[in-house]
């Protein structure tokens, strides 16, 4: 196969799940997984969230000119190089305009793409995105809350043991009830990791746009000396974390996992006043719209970290672009994943004897799926429409 | 059954299509009927495109807490006031916040609670939402524009014949090739409505977020004296609406069809320097939502229209949430619906002797889906996983 002459042949979506599926914030209970293959080469990727929602996206028949299945502007395209996975990004948003799925399902694709090109050119992606060099963050344990300040307590203190600088707490009971629990929460944080590590807080959206929620936590994220506060609000919310965050220094907003396009994190970065923009490849349209966003946010003095929840392949995907920029040093490193997420990939992302982690130095994302591994976790789909069969399970290969 | 005890017994969506789907901007061509039951009452409702997707939406496995499927959050949660109408809003925005479509699946579901409250009630749906009278509107009739000049001059003309007072042209070839072209789309569109009509100009996003490729129509706009254009750029380019907002007048700035929750039009509203908002209520998640976009818009001074480019139980539901604010007083009326869109509903809304479109005076939405009619329409559709059967197309009934 001459480079210049490849074409998209087949773009294949496995849905896998664990067993039972918690009622939990726990993000890697499922997966999909995206192939796509190209000439003699192929790409791996993954979408963030609702398997079956995505699935139907990707094979659903025409509504109009302007809501088009996500395949129709994907099989056939050529892809020979960078400029080529643009092209076929704004082609899925102007043809699947009206099938709002479509920025989700689009990014596991994306990412499949920088994969596959990277393999192509004996590339790791993040030189492919420009950067001349890499440099390592420093990954921040990300866990839920404890059902308990107890429980809270030791998972703090397995983190500090474990070596990590920096640990997120989030969701499981914070928010929910008063302001007095959650302070038990955040001490009992604060003491498990030690005095000098980073602790970051994520409250999941839990007080929507309630503002005052919000500020009768901010004493003792203070007290506790938090670094950020995560997503008080929901990511629409800009008015609202611009109000927070002028009361909140030296605890910075973080906030933007929600956004499913370039606008939404470019309101954010402009608008609510954010320290730390969090972004996942896997729902904002790709490695490509993630990057947009980095050189962005860069531009404006905002942060960029990843959001990421899932396999390791989604991580080496949520790294790849920010992982030039040397000042944006954190980054999110989800340490209790199912074993679907473990078992997803034969080589993971380990932090290094310093407690660095950095993205793998090897062609594409570096990250090889196991598919002996991943077969048990299959969910077998099937969607019929008119008699007809528009999606299968296709066999893993 | 007594008032206060009602629970919602069942959520049946039925997908419908015409036999063949055009390459179009038509959105008539399919839809994606919603039949909510409580008790003894029954209320229908409308989702606005991609109807597989948002079958499977509404159906699909759960992902993890914030990523459950839409009707777990609406099955057997009570209905007997406006206030549950919004609780369970809330709930499937909370429950399915990770799953992007919800918010379009939510929209028919919201739509046909506010039907079956209003006829459980005995009131229409304008009457629940607060307001004490009804305004008719001028309607405009909403066409593409034809391939060529002579095309929308003989559209325009017809439109004029049926005694329409205002005409909008969209989509086709607009903004497709060269400035001059659309000149002469333009000044057909003009010559056929005559001197006095309302002409408004939609873009549907064809320059994505390219300024001065809007800029380059805005004297030909001024000259025909289109009142507004509508969407040059993406629903998300708040910065490049509010740069051509600048330039345009007495030209107004139009947008919104692309919102699908109450932040995204708020921020179009605050930023986007927009002089009329377009609310798609089965797309922003139902009236619920709409309802909310008209009081800010009012508030602000942005005159509300609604968007509906399919059924006239579609139109009747986007109609309600501006009903009662006499001074907005254009309304979208799509007048090459397909025959599906048709024959979905017995009864239609037509402009009085004046020319002048009511919101129907009867109980709910005050349309009747025609069971009869939509049956050849009906696309059987199976969903299957691990071989248990999420979804198969319910009986009409």
């Amino acid at each position: 196969m001459k480079t210049g002459t490849m074409k998209i042949d087949s773009v294949d979506f496995y849905y896998l799940s664990m067993p039972e599926v918690l009622d939990i914030g726990d993000g890697s209970q499922d997966a999909l997984l995206v192939r796509v293959a190209a000439g003699d080469f192929v790409g791996w990727g993954e979408c963030e969230a609702a398997p079956l929602v995505s699935i139907a996206s990707l094979v659903c028949p025409m509504s109009h000119s302007a809501c088009k299945p996500v395949q129709a502007s994907v099989l056939g395209q050529p892809i020979n190089n960078v400029d080529d996975i643009r092209k076929i990004g704004n082609s899925v948003r102007a043809n699947s305009m009206d099938l709002l799925q479509a920025d989700h399902t689009l990014s596991g694709i994306d990412i499949a793409l920088w994969d596959l090109l990277g393999r192509q050119m004996g590339e790791p992606v993040w030189k492919l995105l420009g950067y001349k060099k890499c440099f390592g963050k420093t990954p921040y344990a990300s866990v839920l809350f404890g059902n308990t300040a107890e429980e809270t307590l030791q998972k703090a203190k397995t983190i500090s043991e474990q070596g990590f600088r920096a640990a997120k707490f989030g969701w499981g009971p914070f928010g929910l009830t008063t302001a007095d629990n959650d302070r038990s929460q955040l001490h009992a944080a604060r003491e498990g990791l030690g005095k000098e590590s980073i602790l970051l807080v994520d409250a999941g959206t839990v007080w929507n746009t309630d503002v005052d929620s919000a500020r009768a936590r901010l004493s003792v994220l203070k007290e506790v000396r938090a670094t950020w506060l995560e997503e008080p609000f929901v990511s629409g919310a800009l008015s609202e974390y611009h109000l927070l965050s002028k009361e909140c220094a030296p605890v910075g907003l973080a906030g933007g996992e929600g956004c499913h396009n370039f606008h939404m994190a470019k309101h954010m970065i402009d608008h609510a006043g954010l320290k730390y923009v969090q972004i996942d490849a896997g729902r904002i349209g790709g490695i490509t719209v993630a990057k947009d966003v980095a050189d962005y946010a860069a531009a404006k003095g905002v942060t960029y970290v990843n959001h990421t929840f899932t396999s390791n392949l989604a991580l080496s995907a949520s790294l790849q672009p920010f992982a030039g920029l040397e000042s944006h040093s954190i980054c999110e490193f989800p340490t209790e994943l199912k074993s679907l997420a473990m078992v997803m990939t034969k080589n993971h992302c380990v932090p290094d004897l310093n407690g660095m982690l950095h993205v793998p130095d090897a062609p594409g994302l570096g990250i090889e799926p196991d598919l002996q591994g991943i077969a048990p976790y299959l969910v077998d789909t099937e969607i019929r429409v008119r008699g007809k069969q528009l999606y299968k399970t296709p066999p893993l290969r």
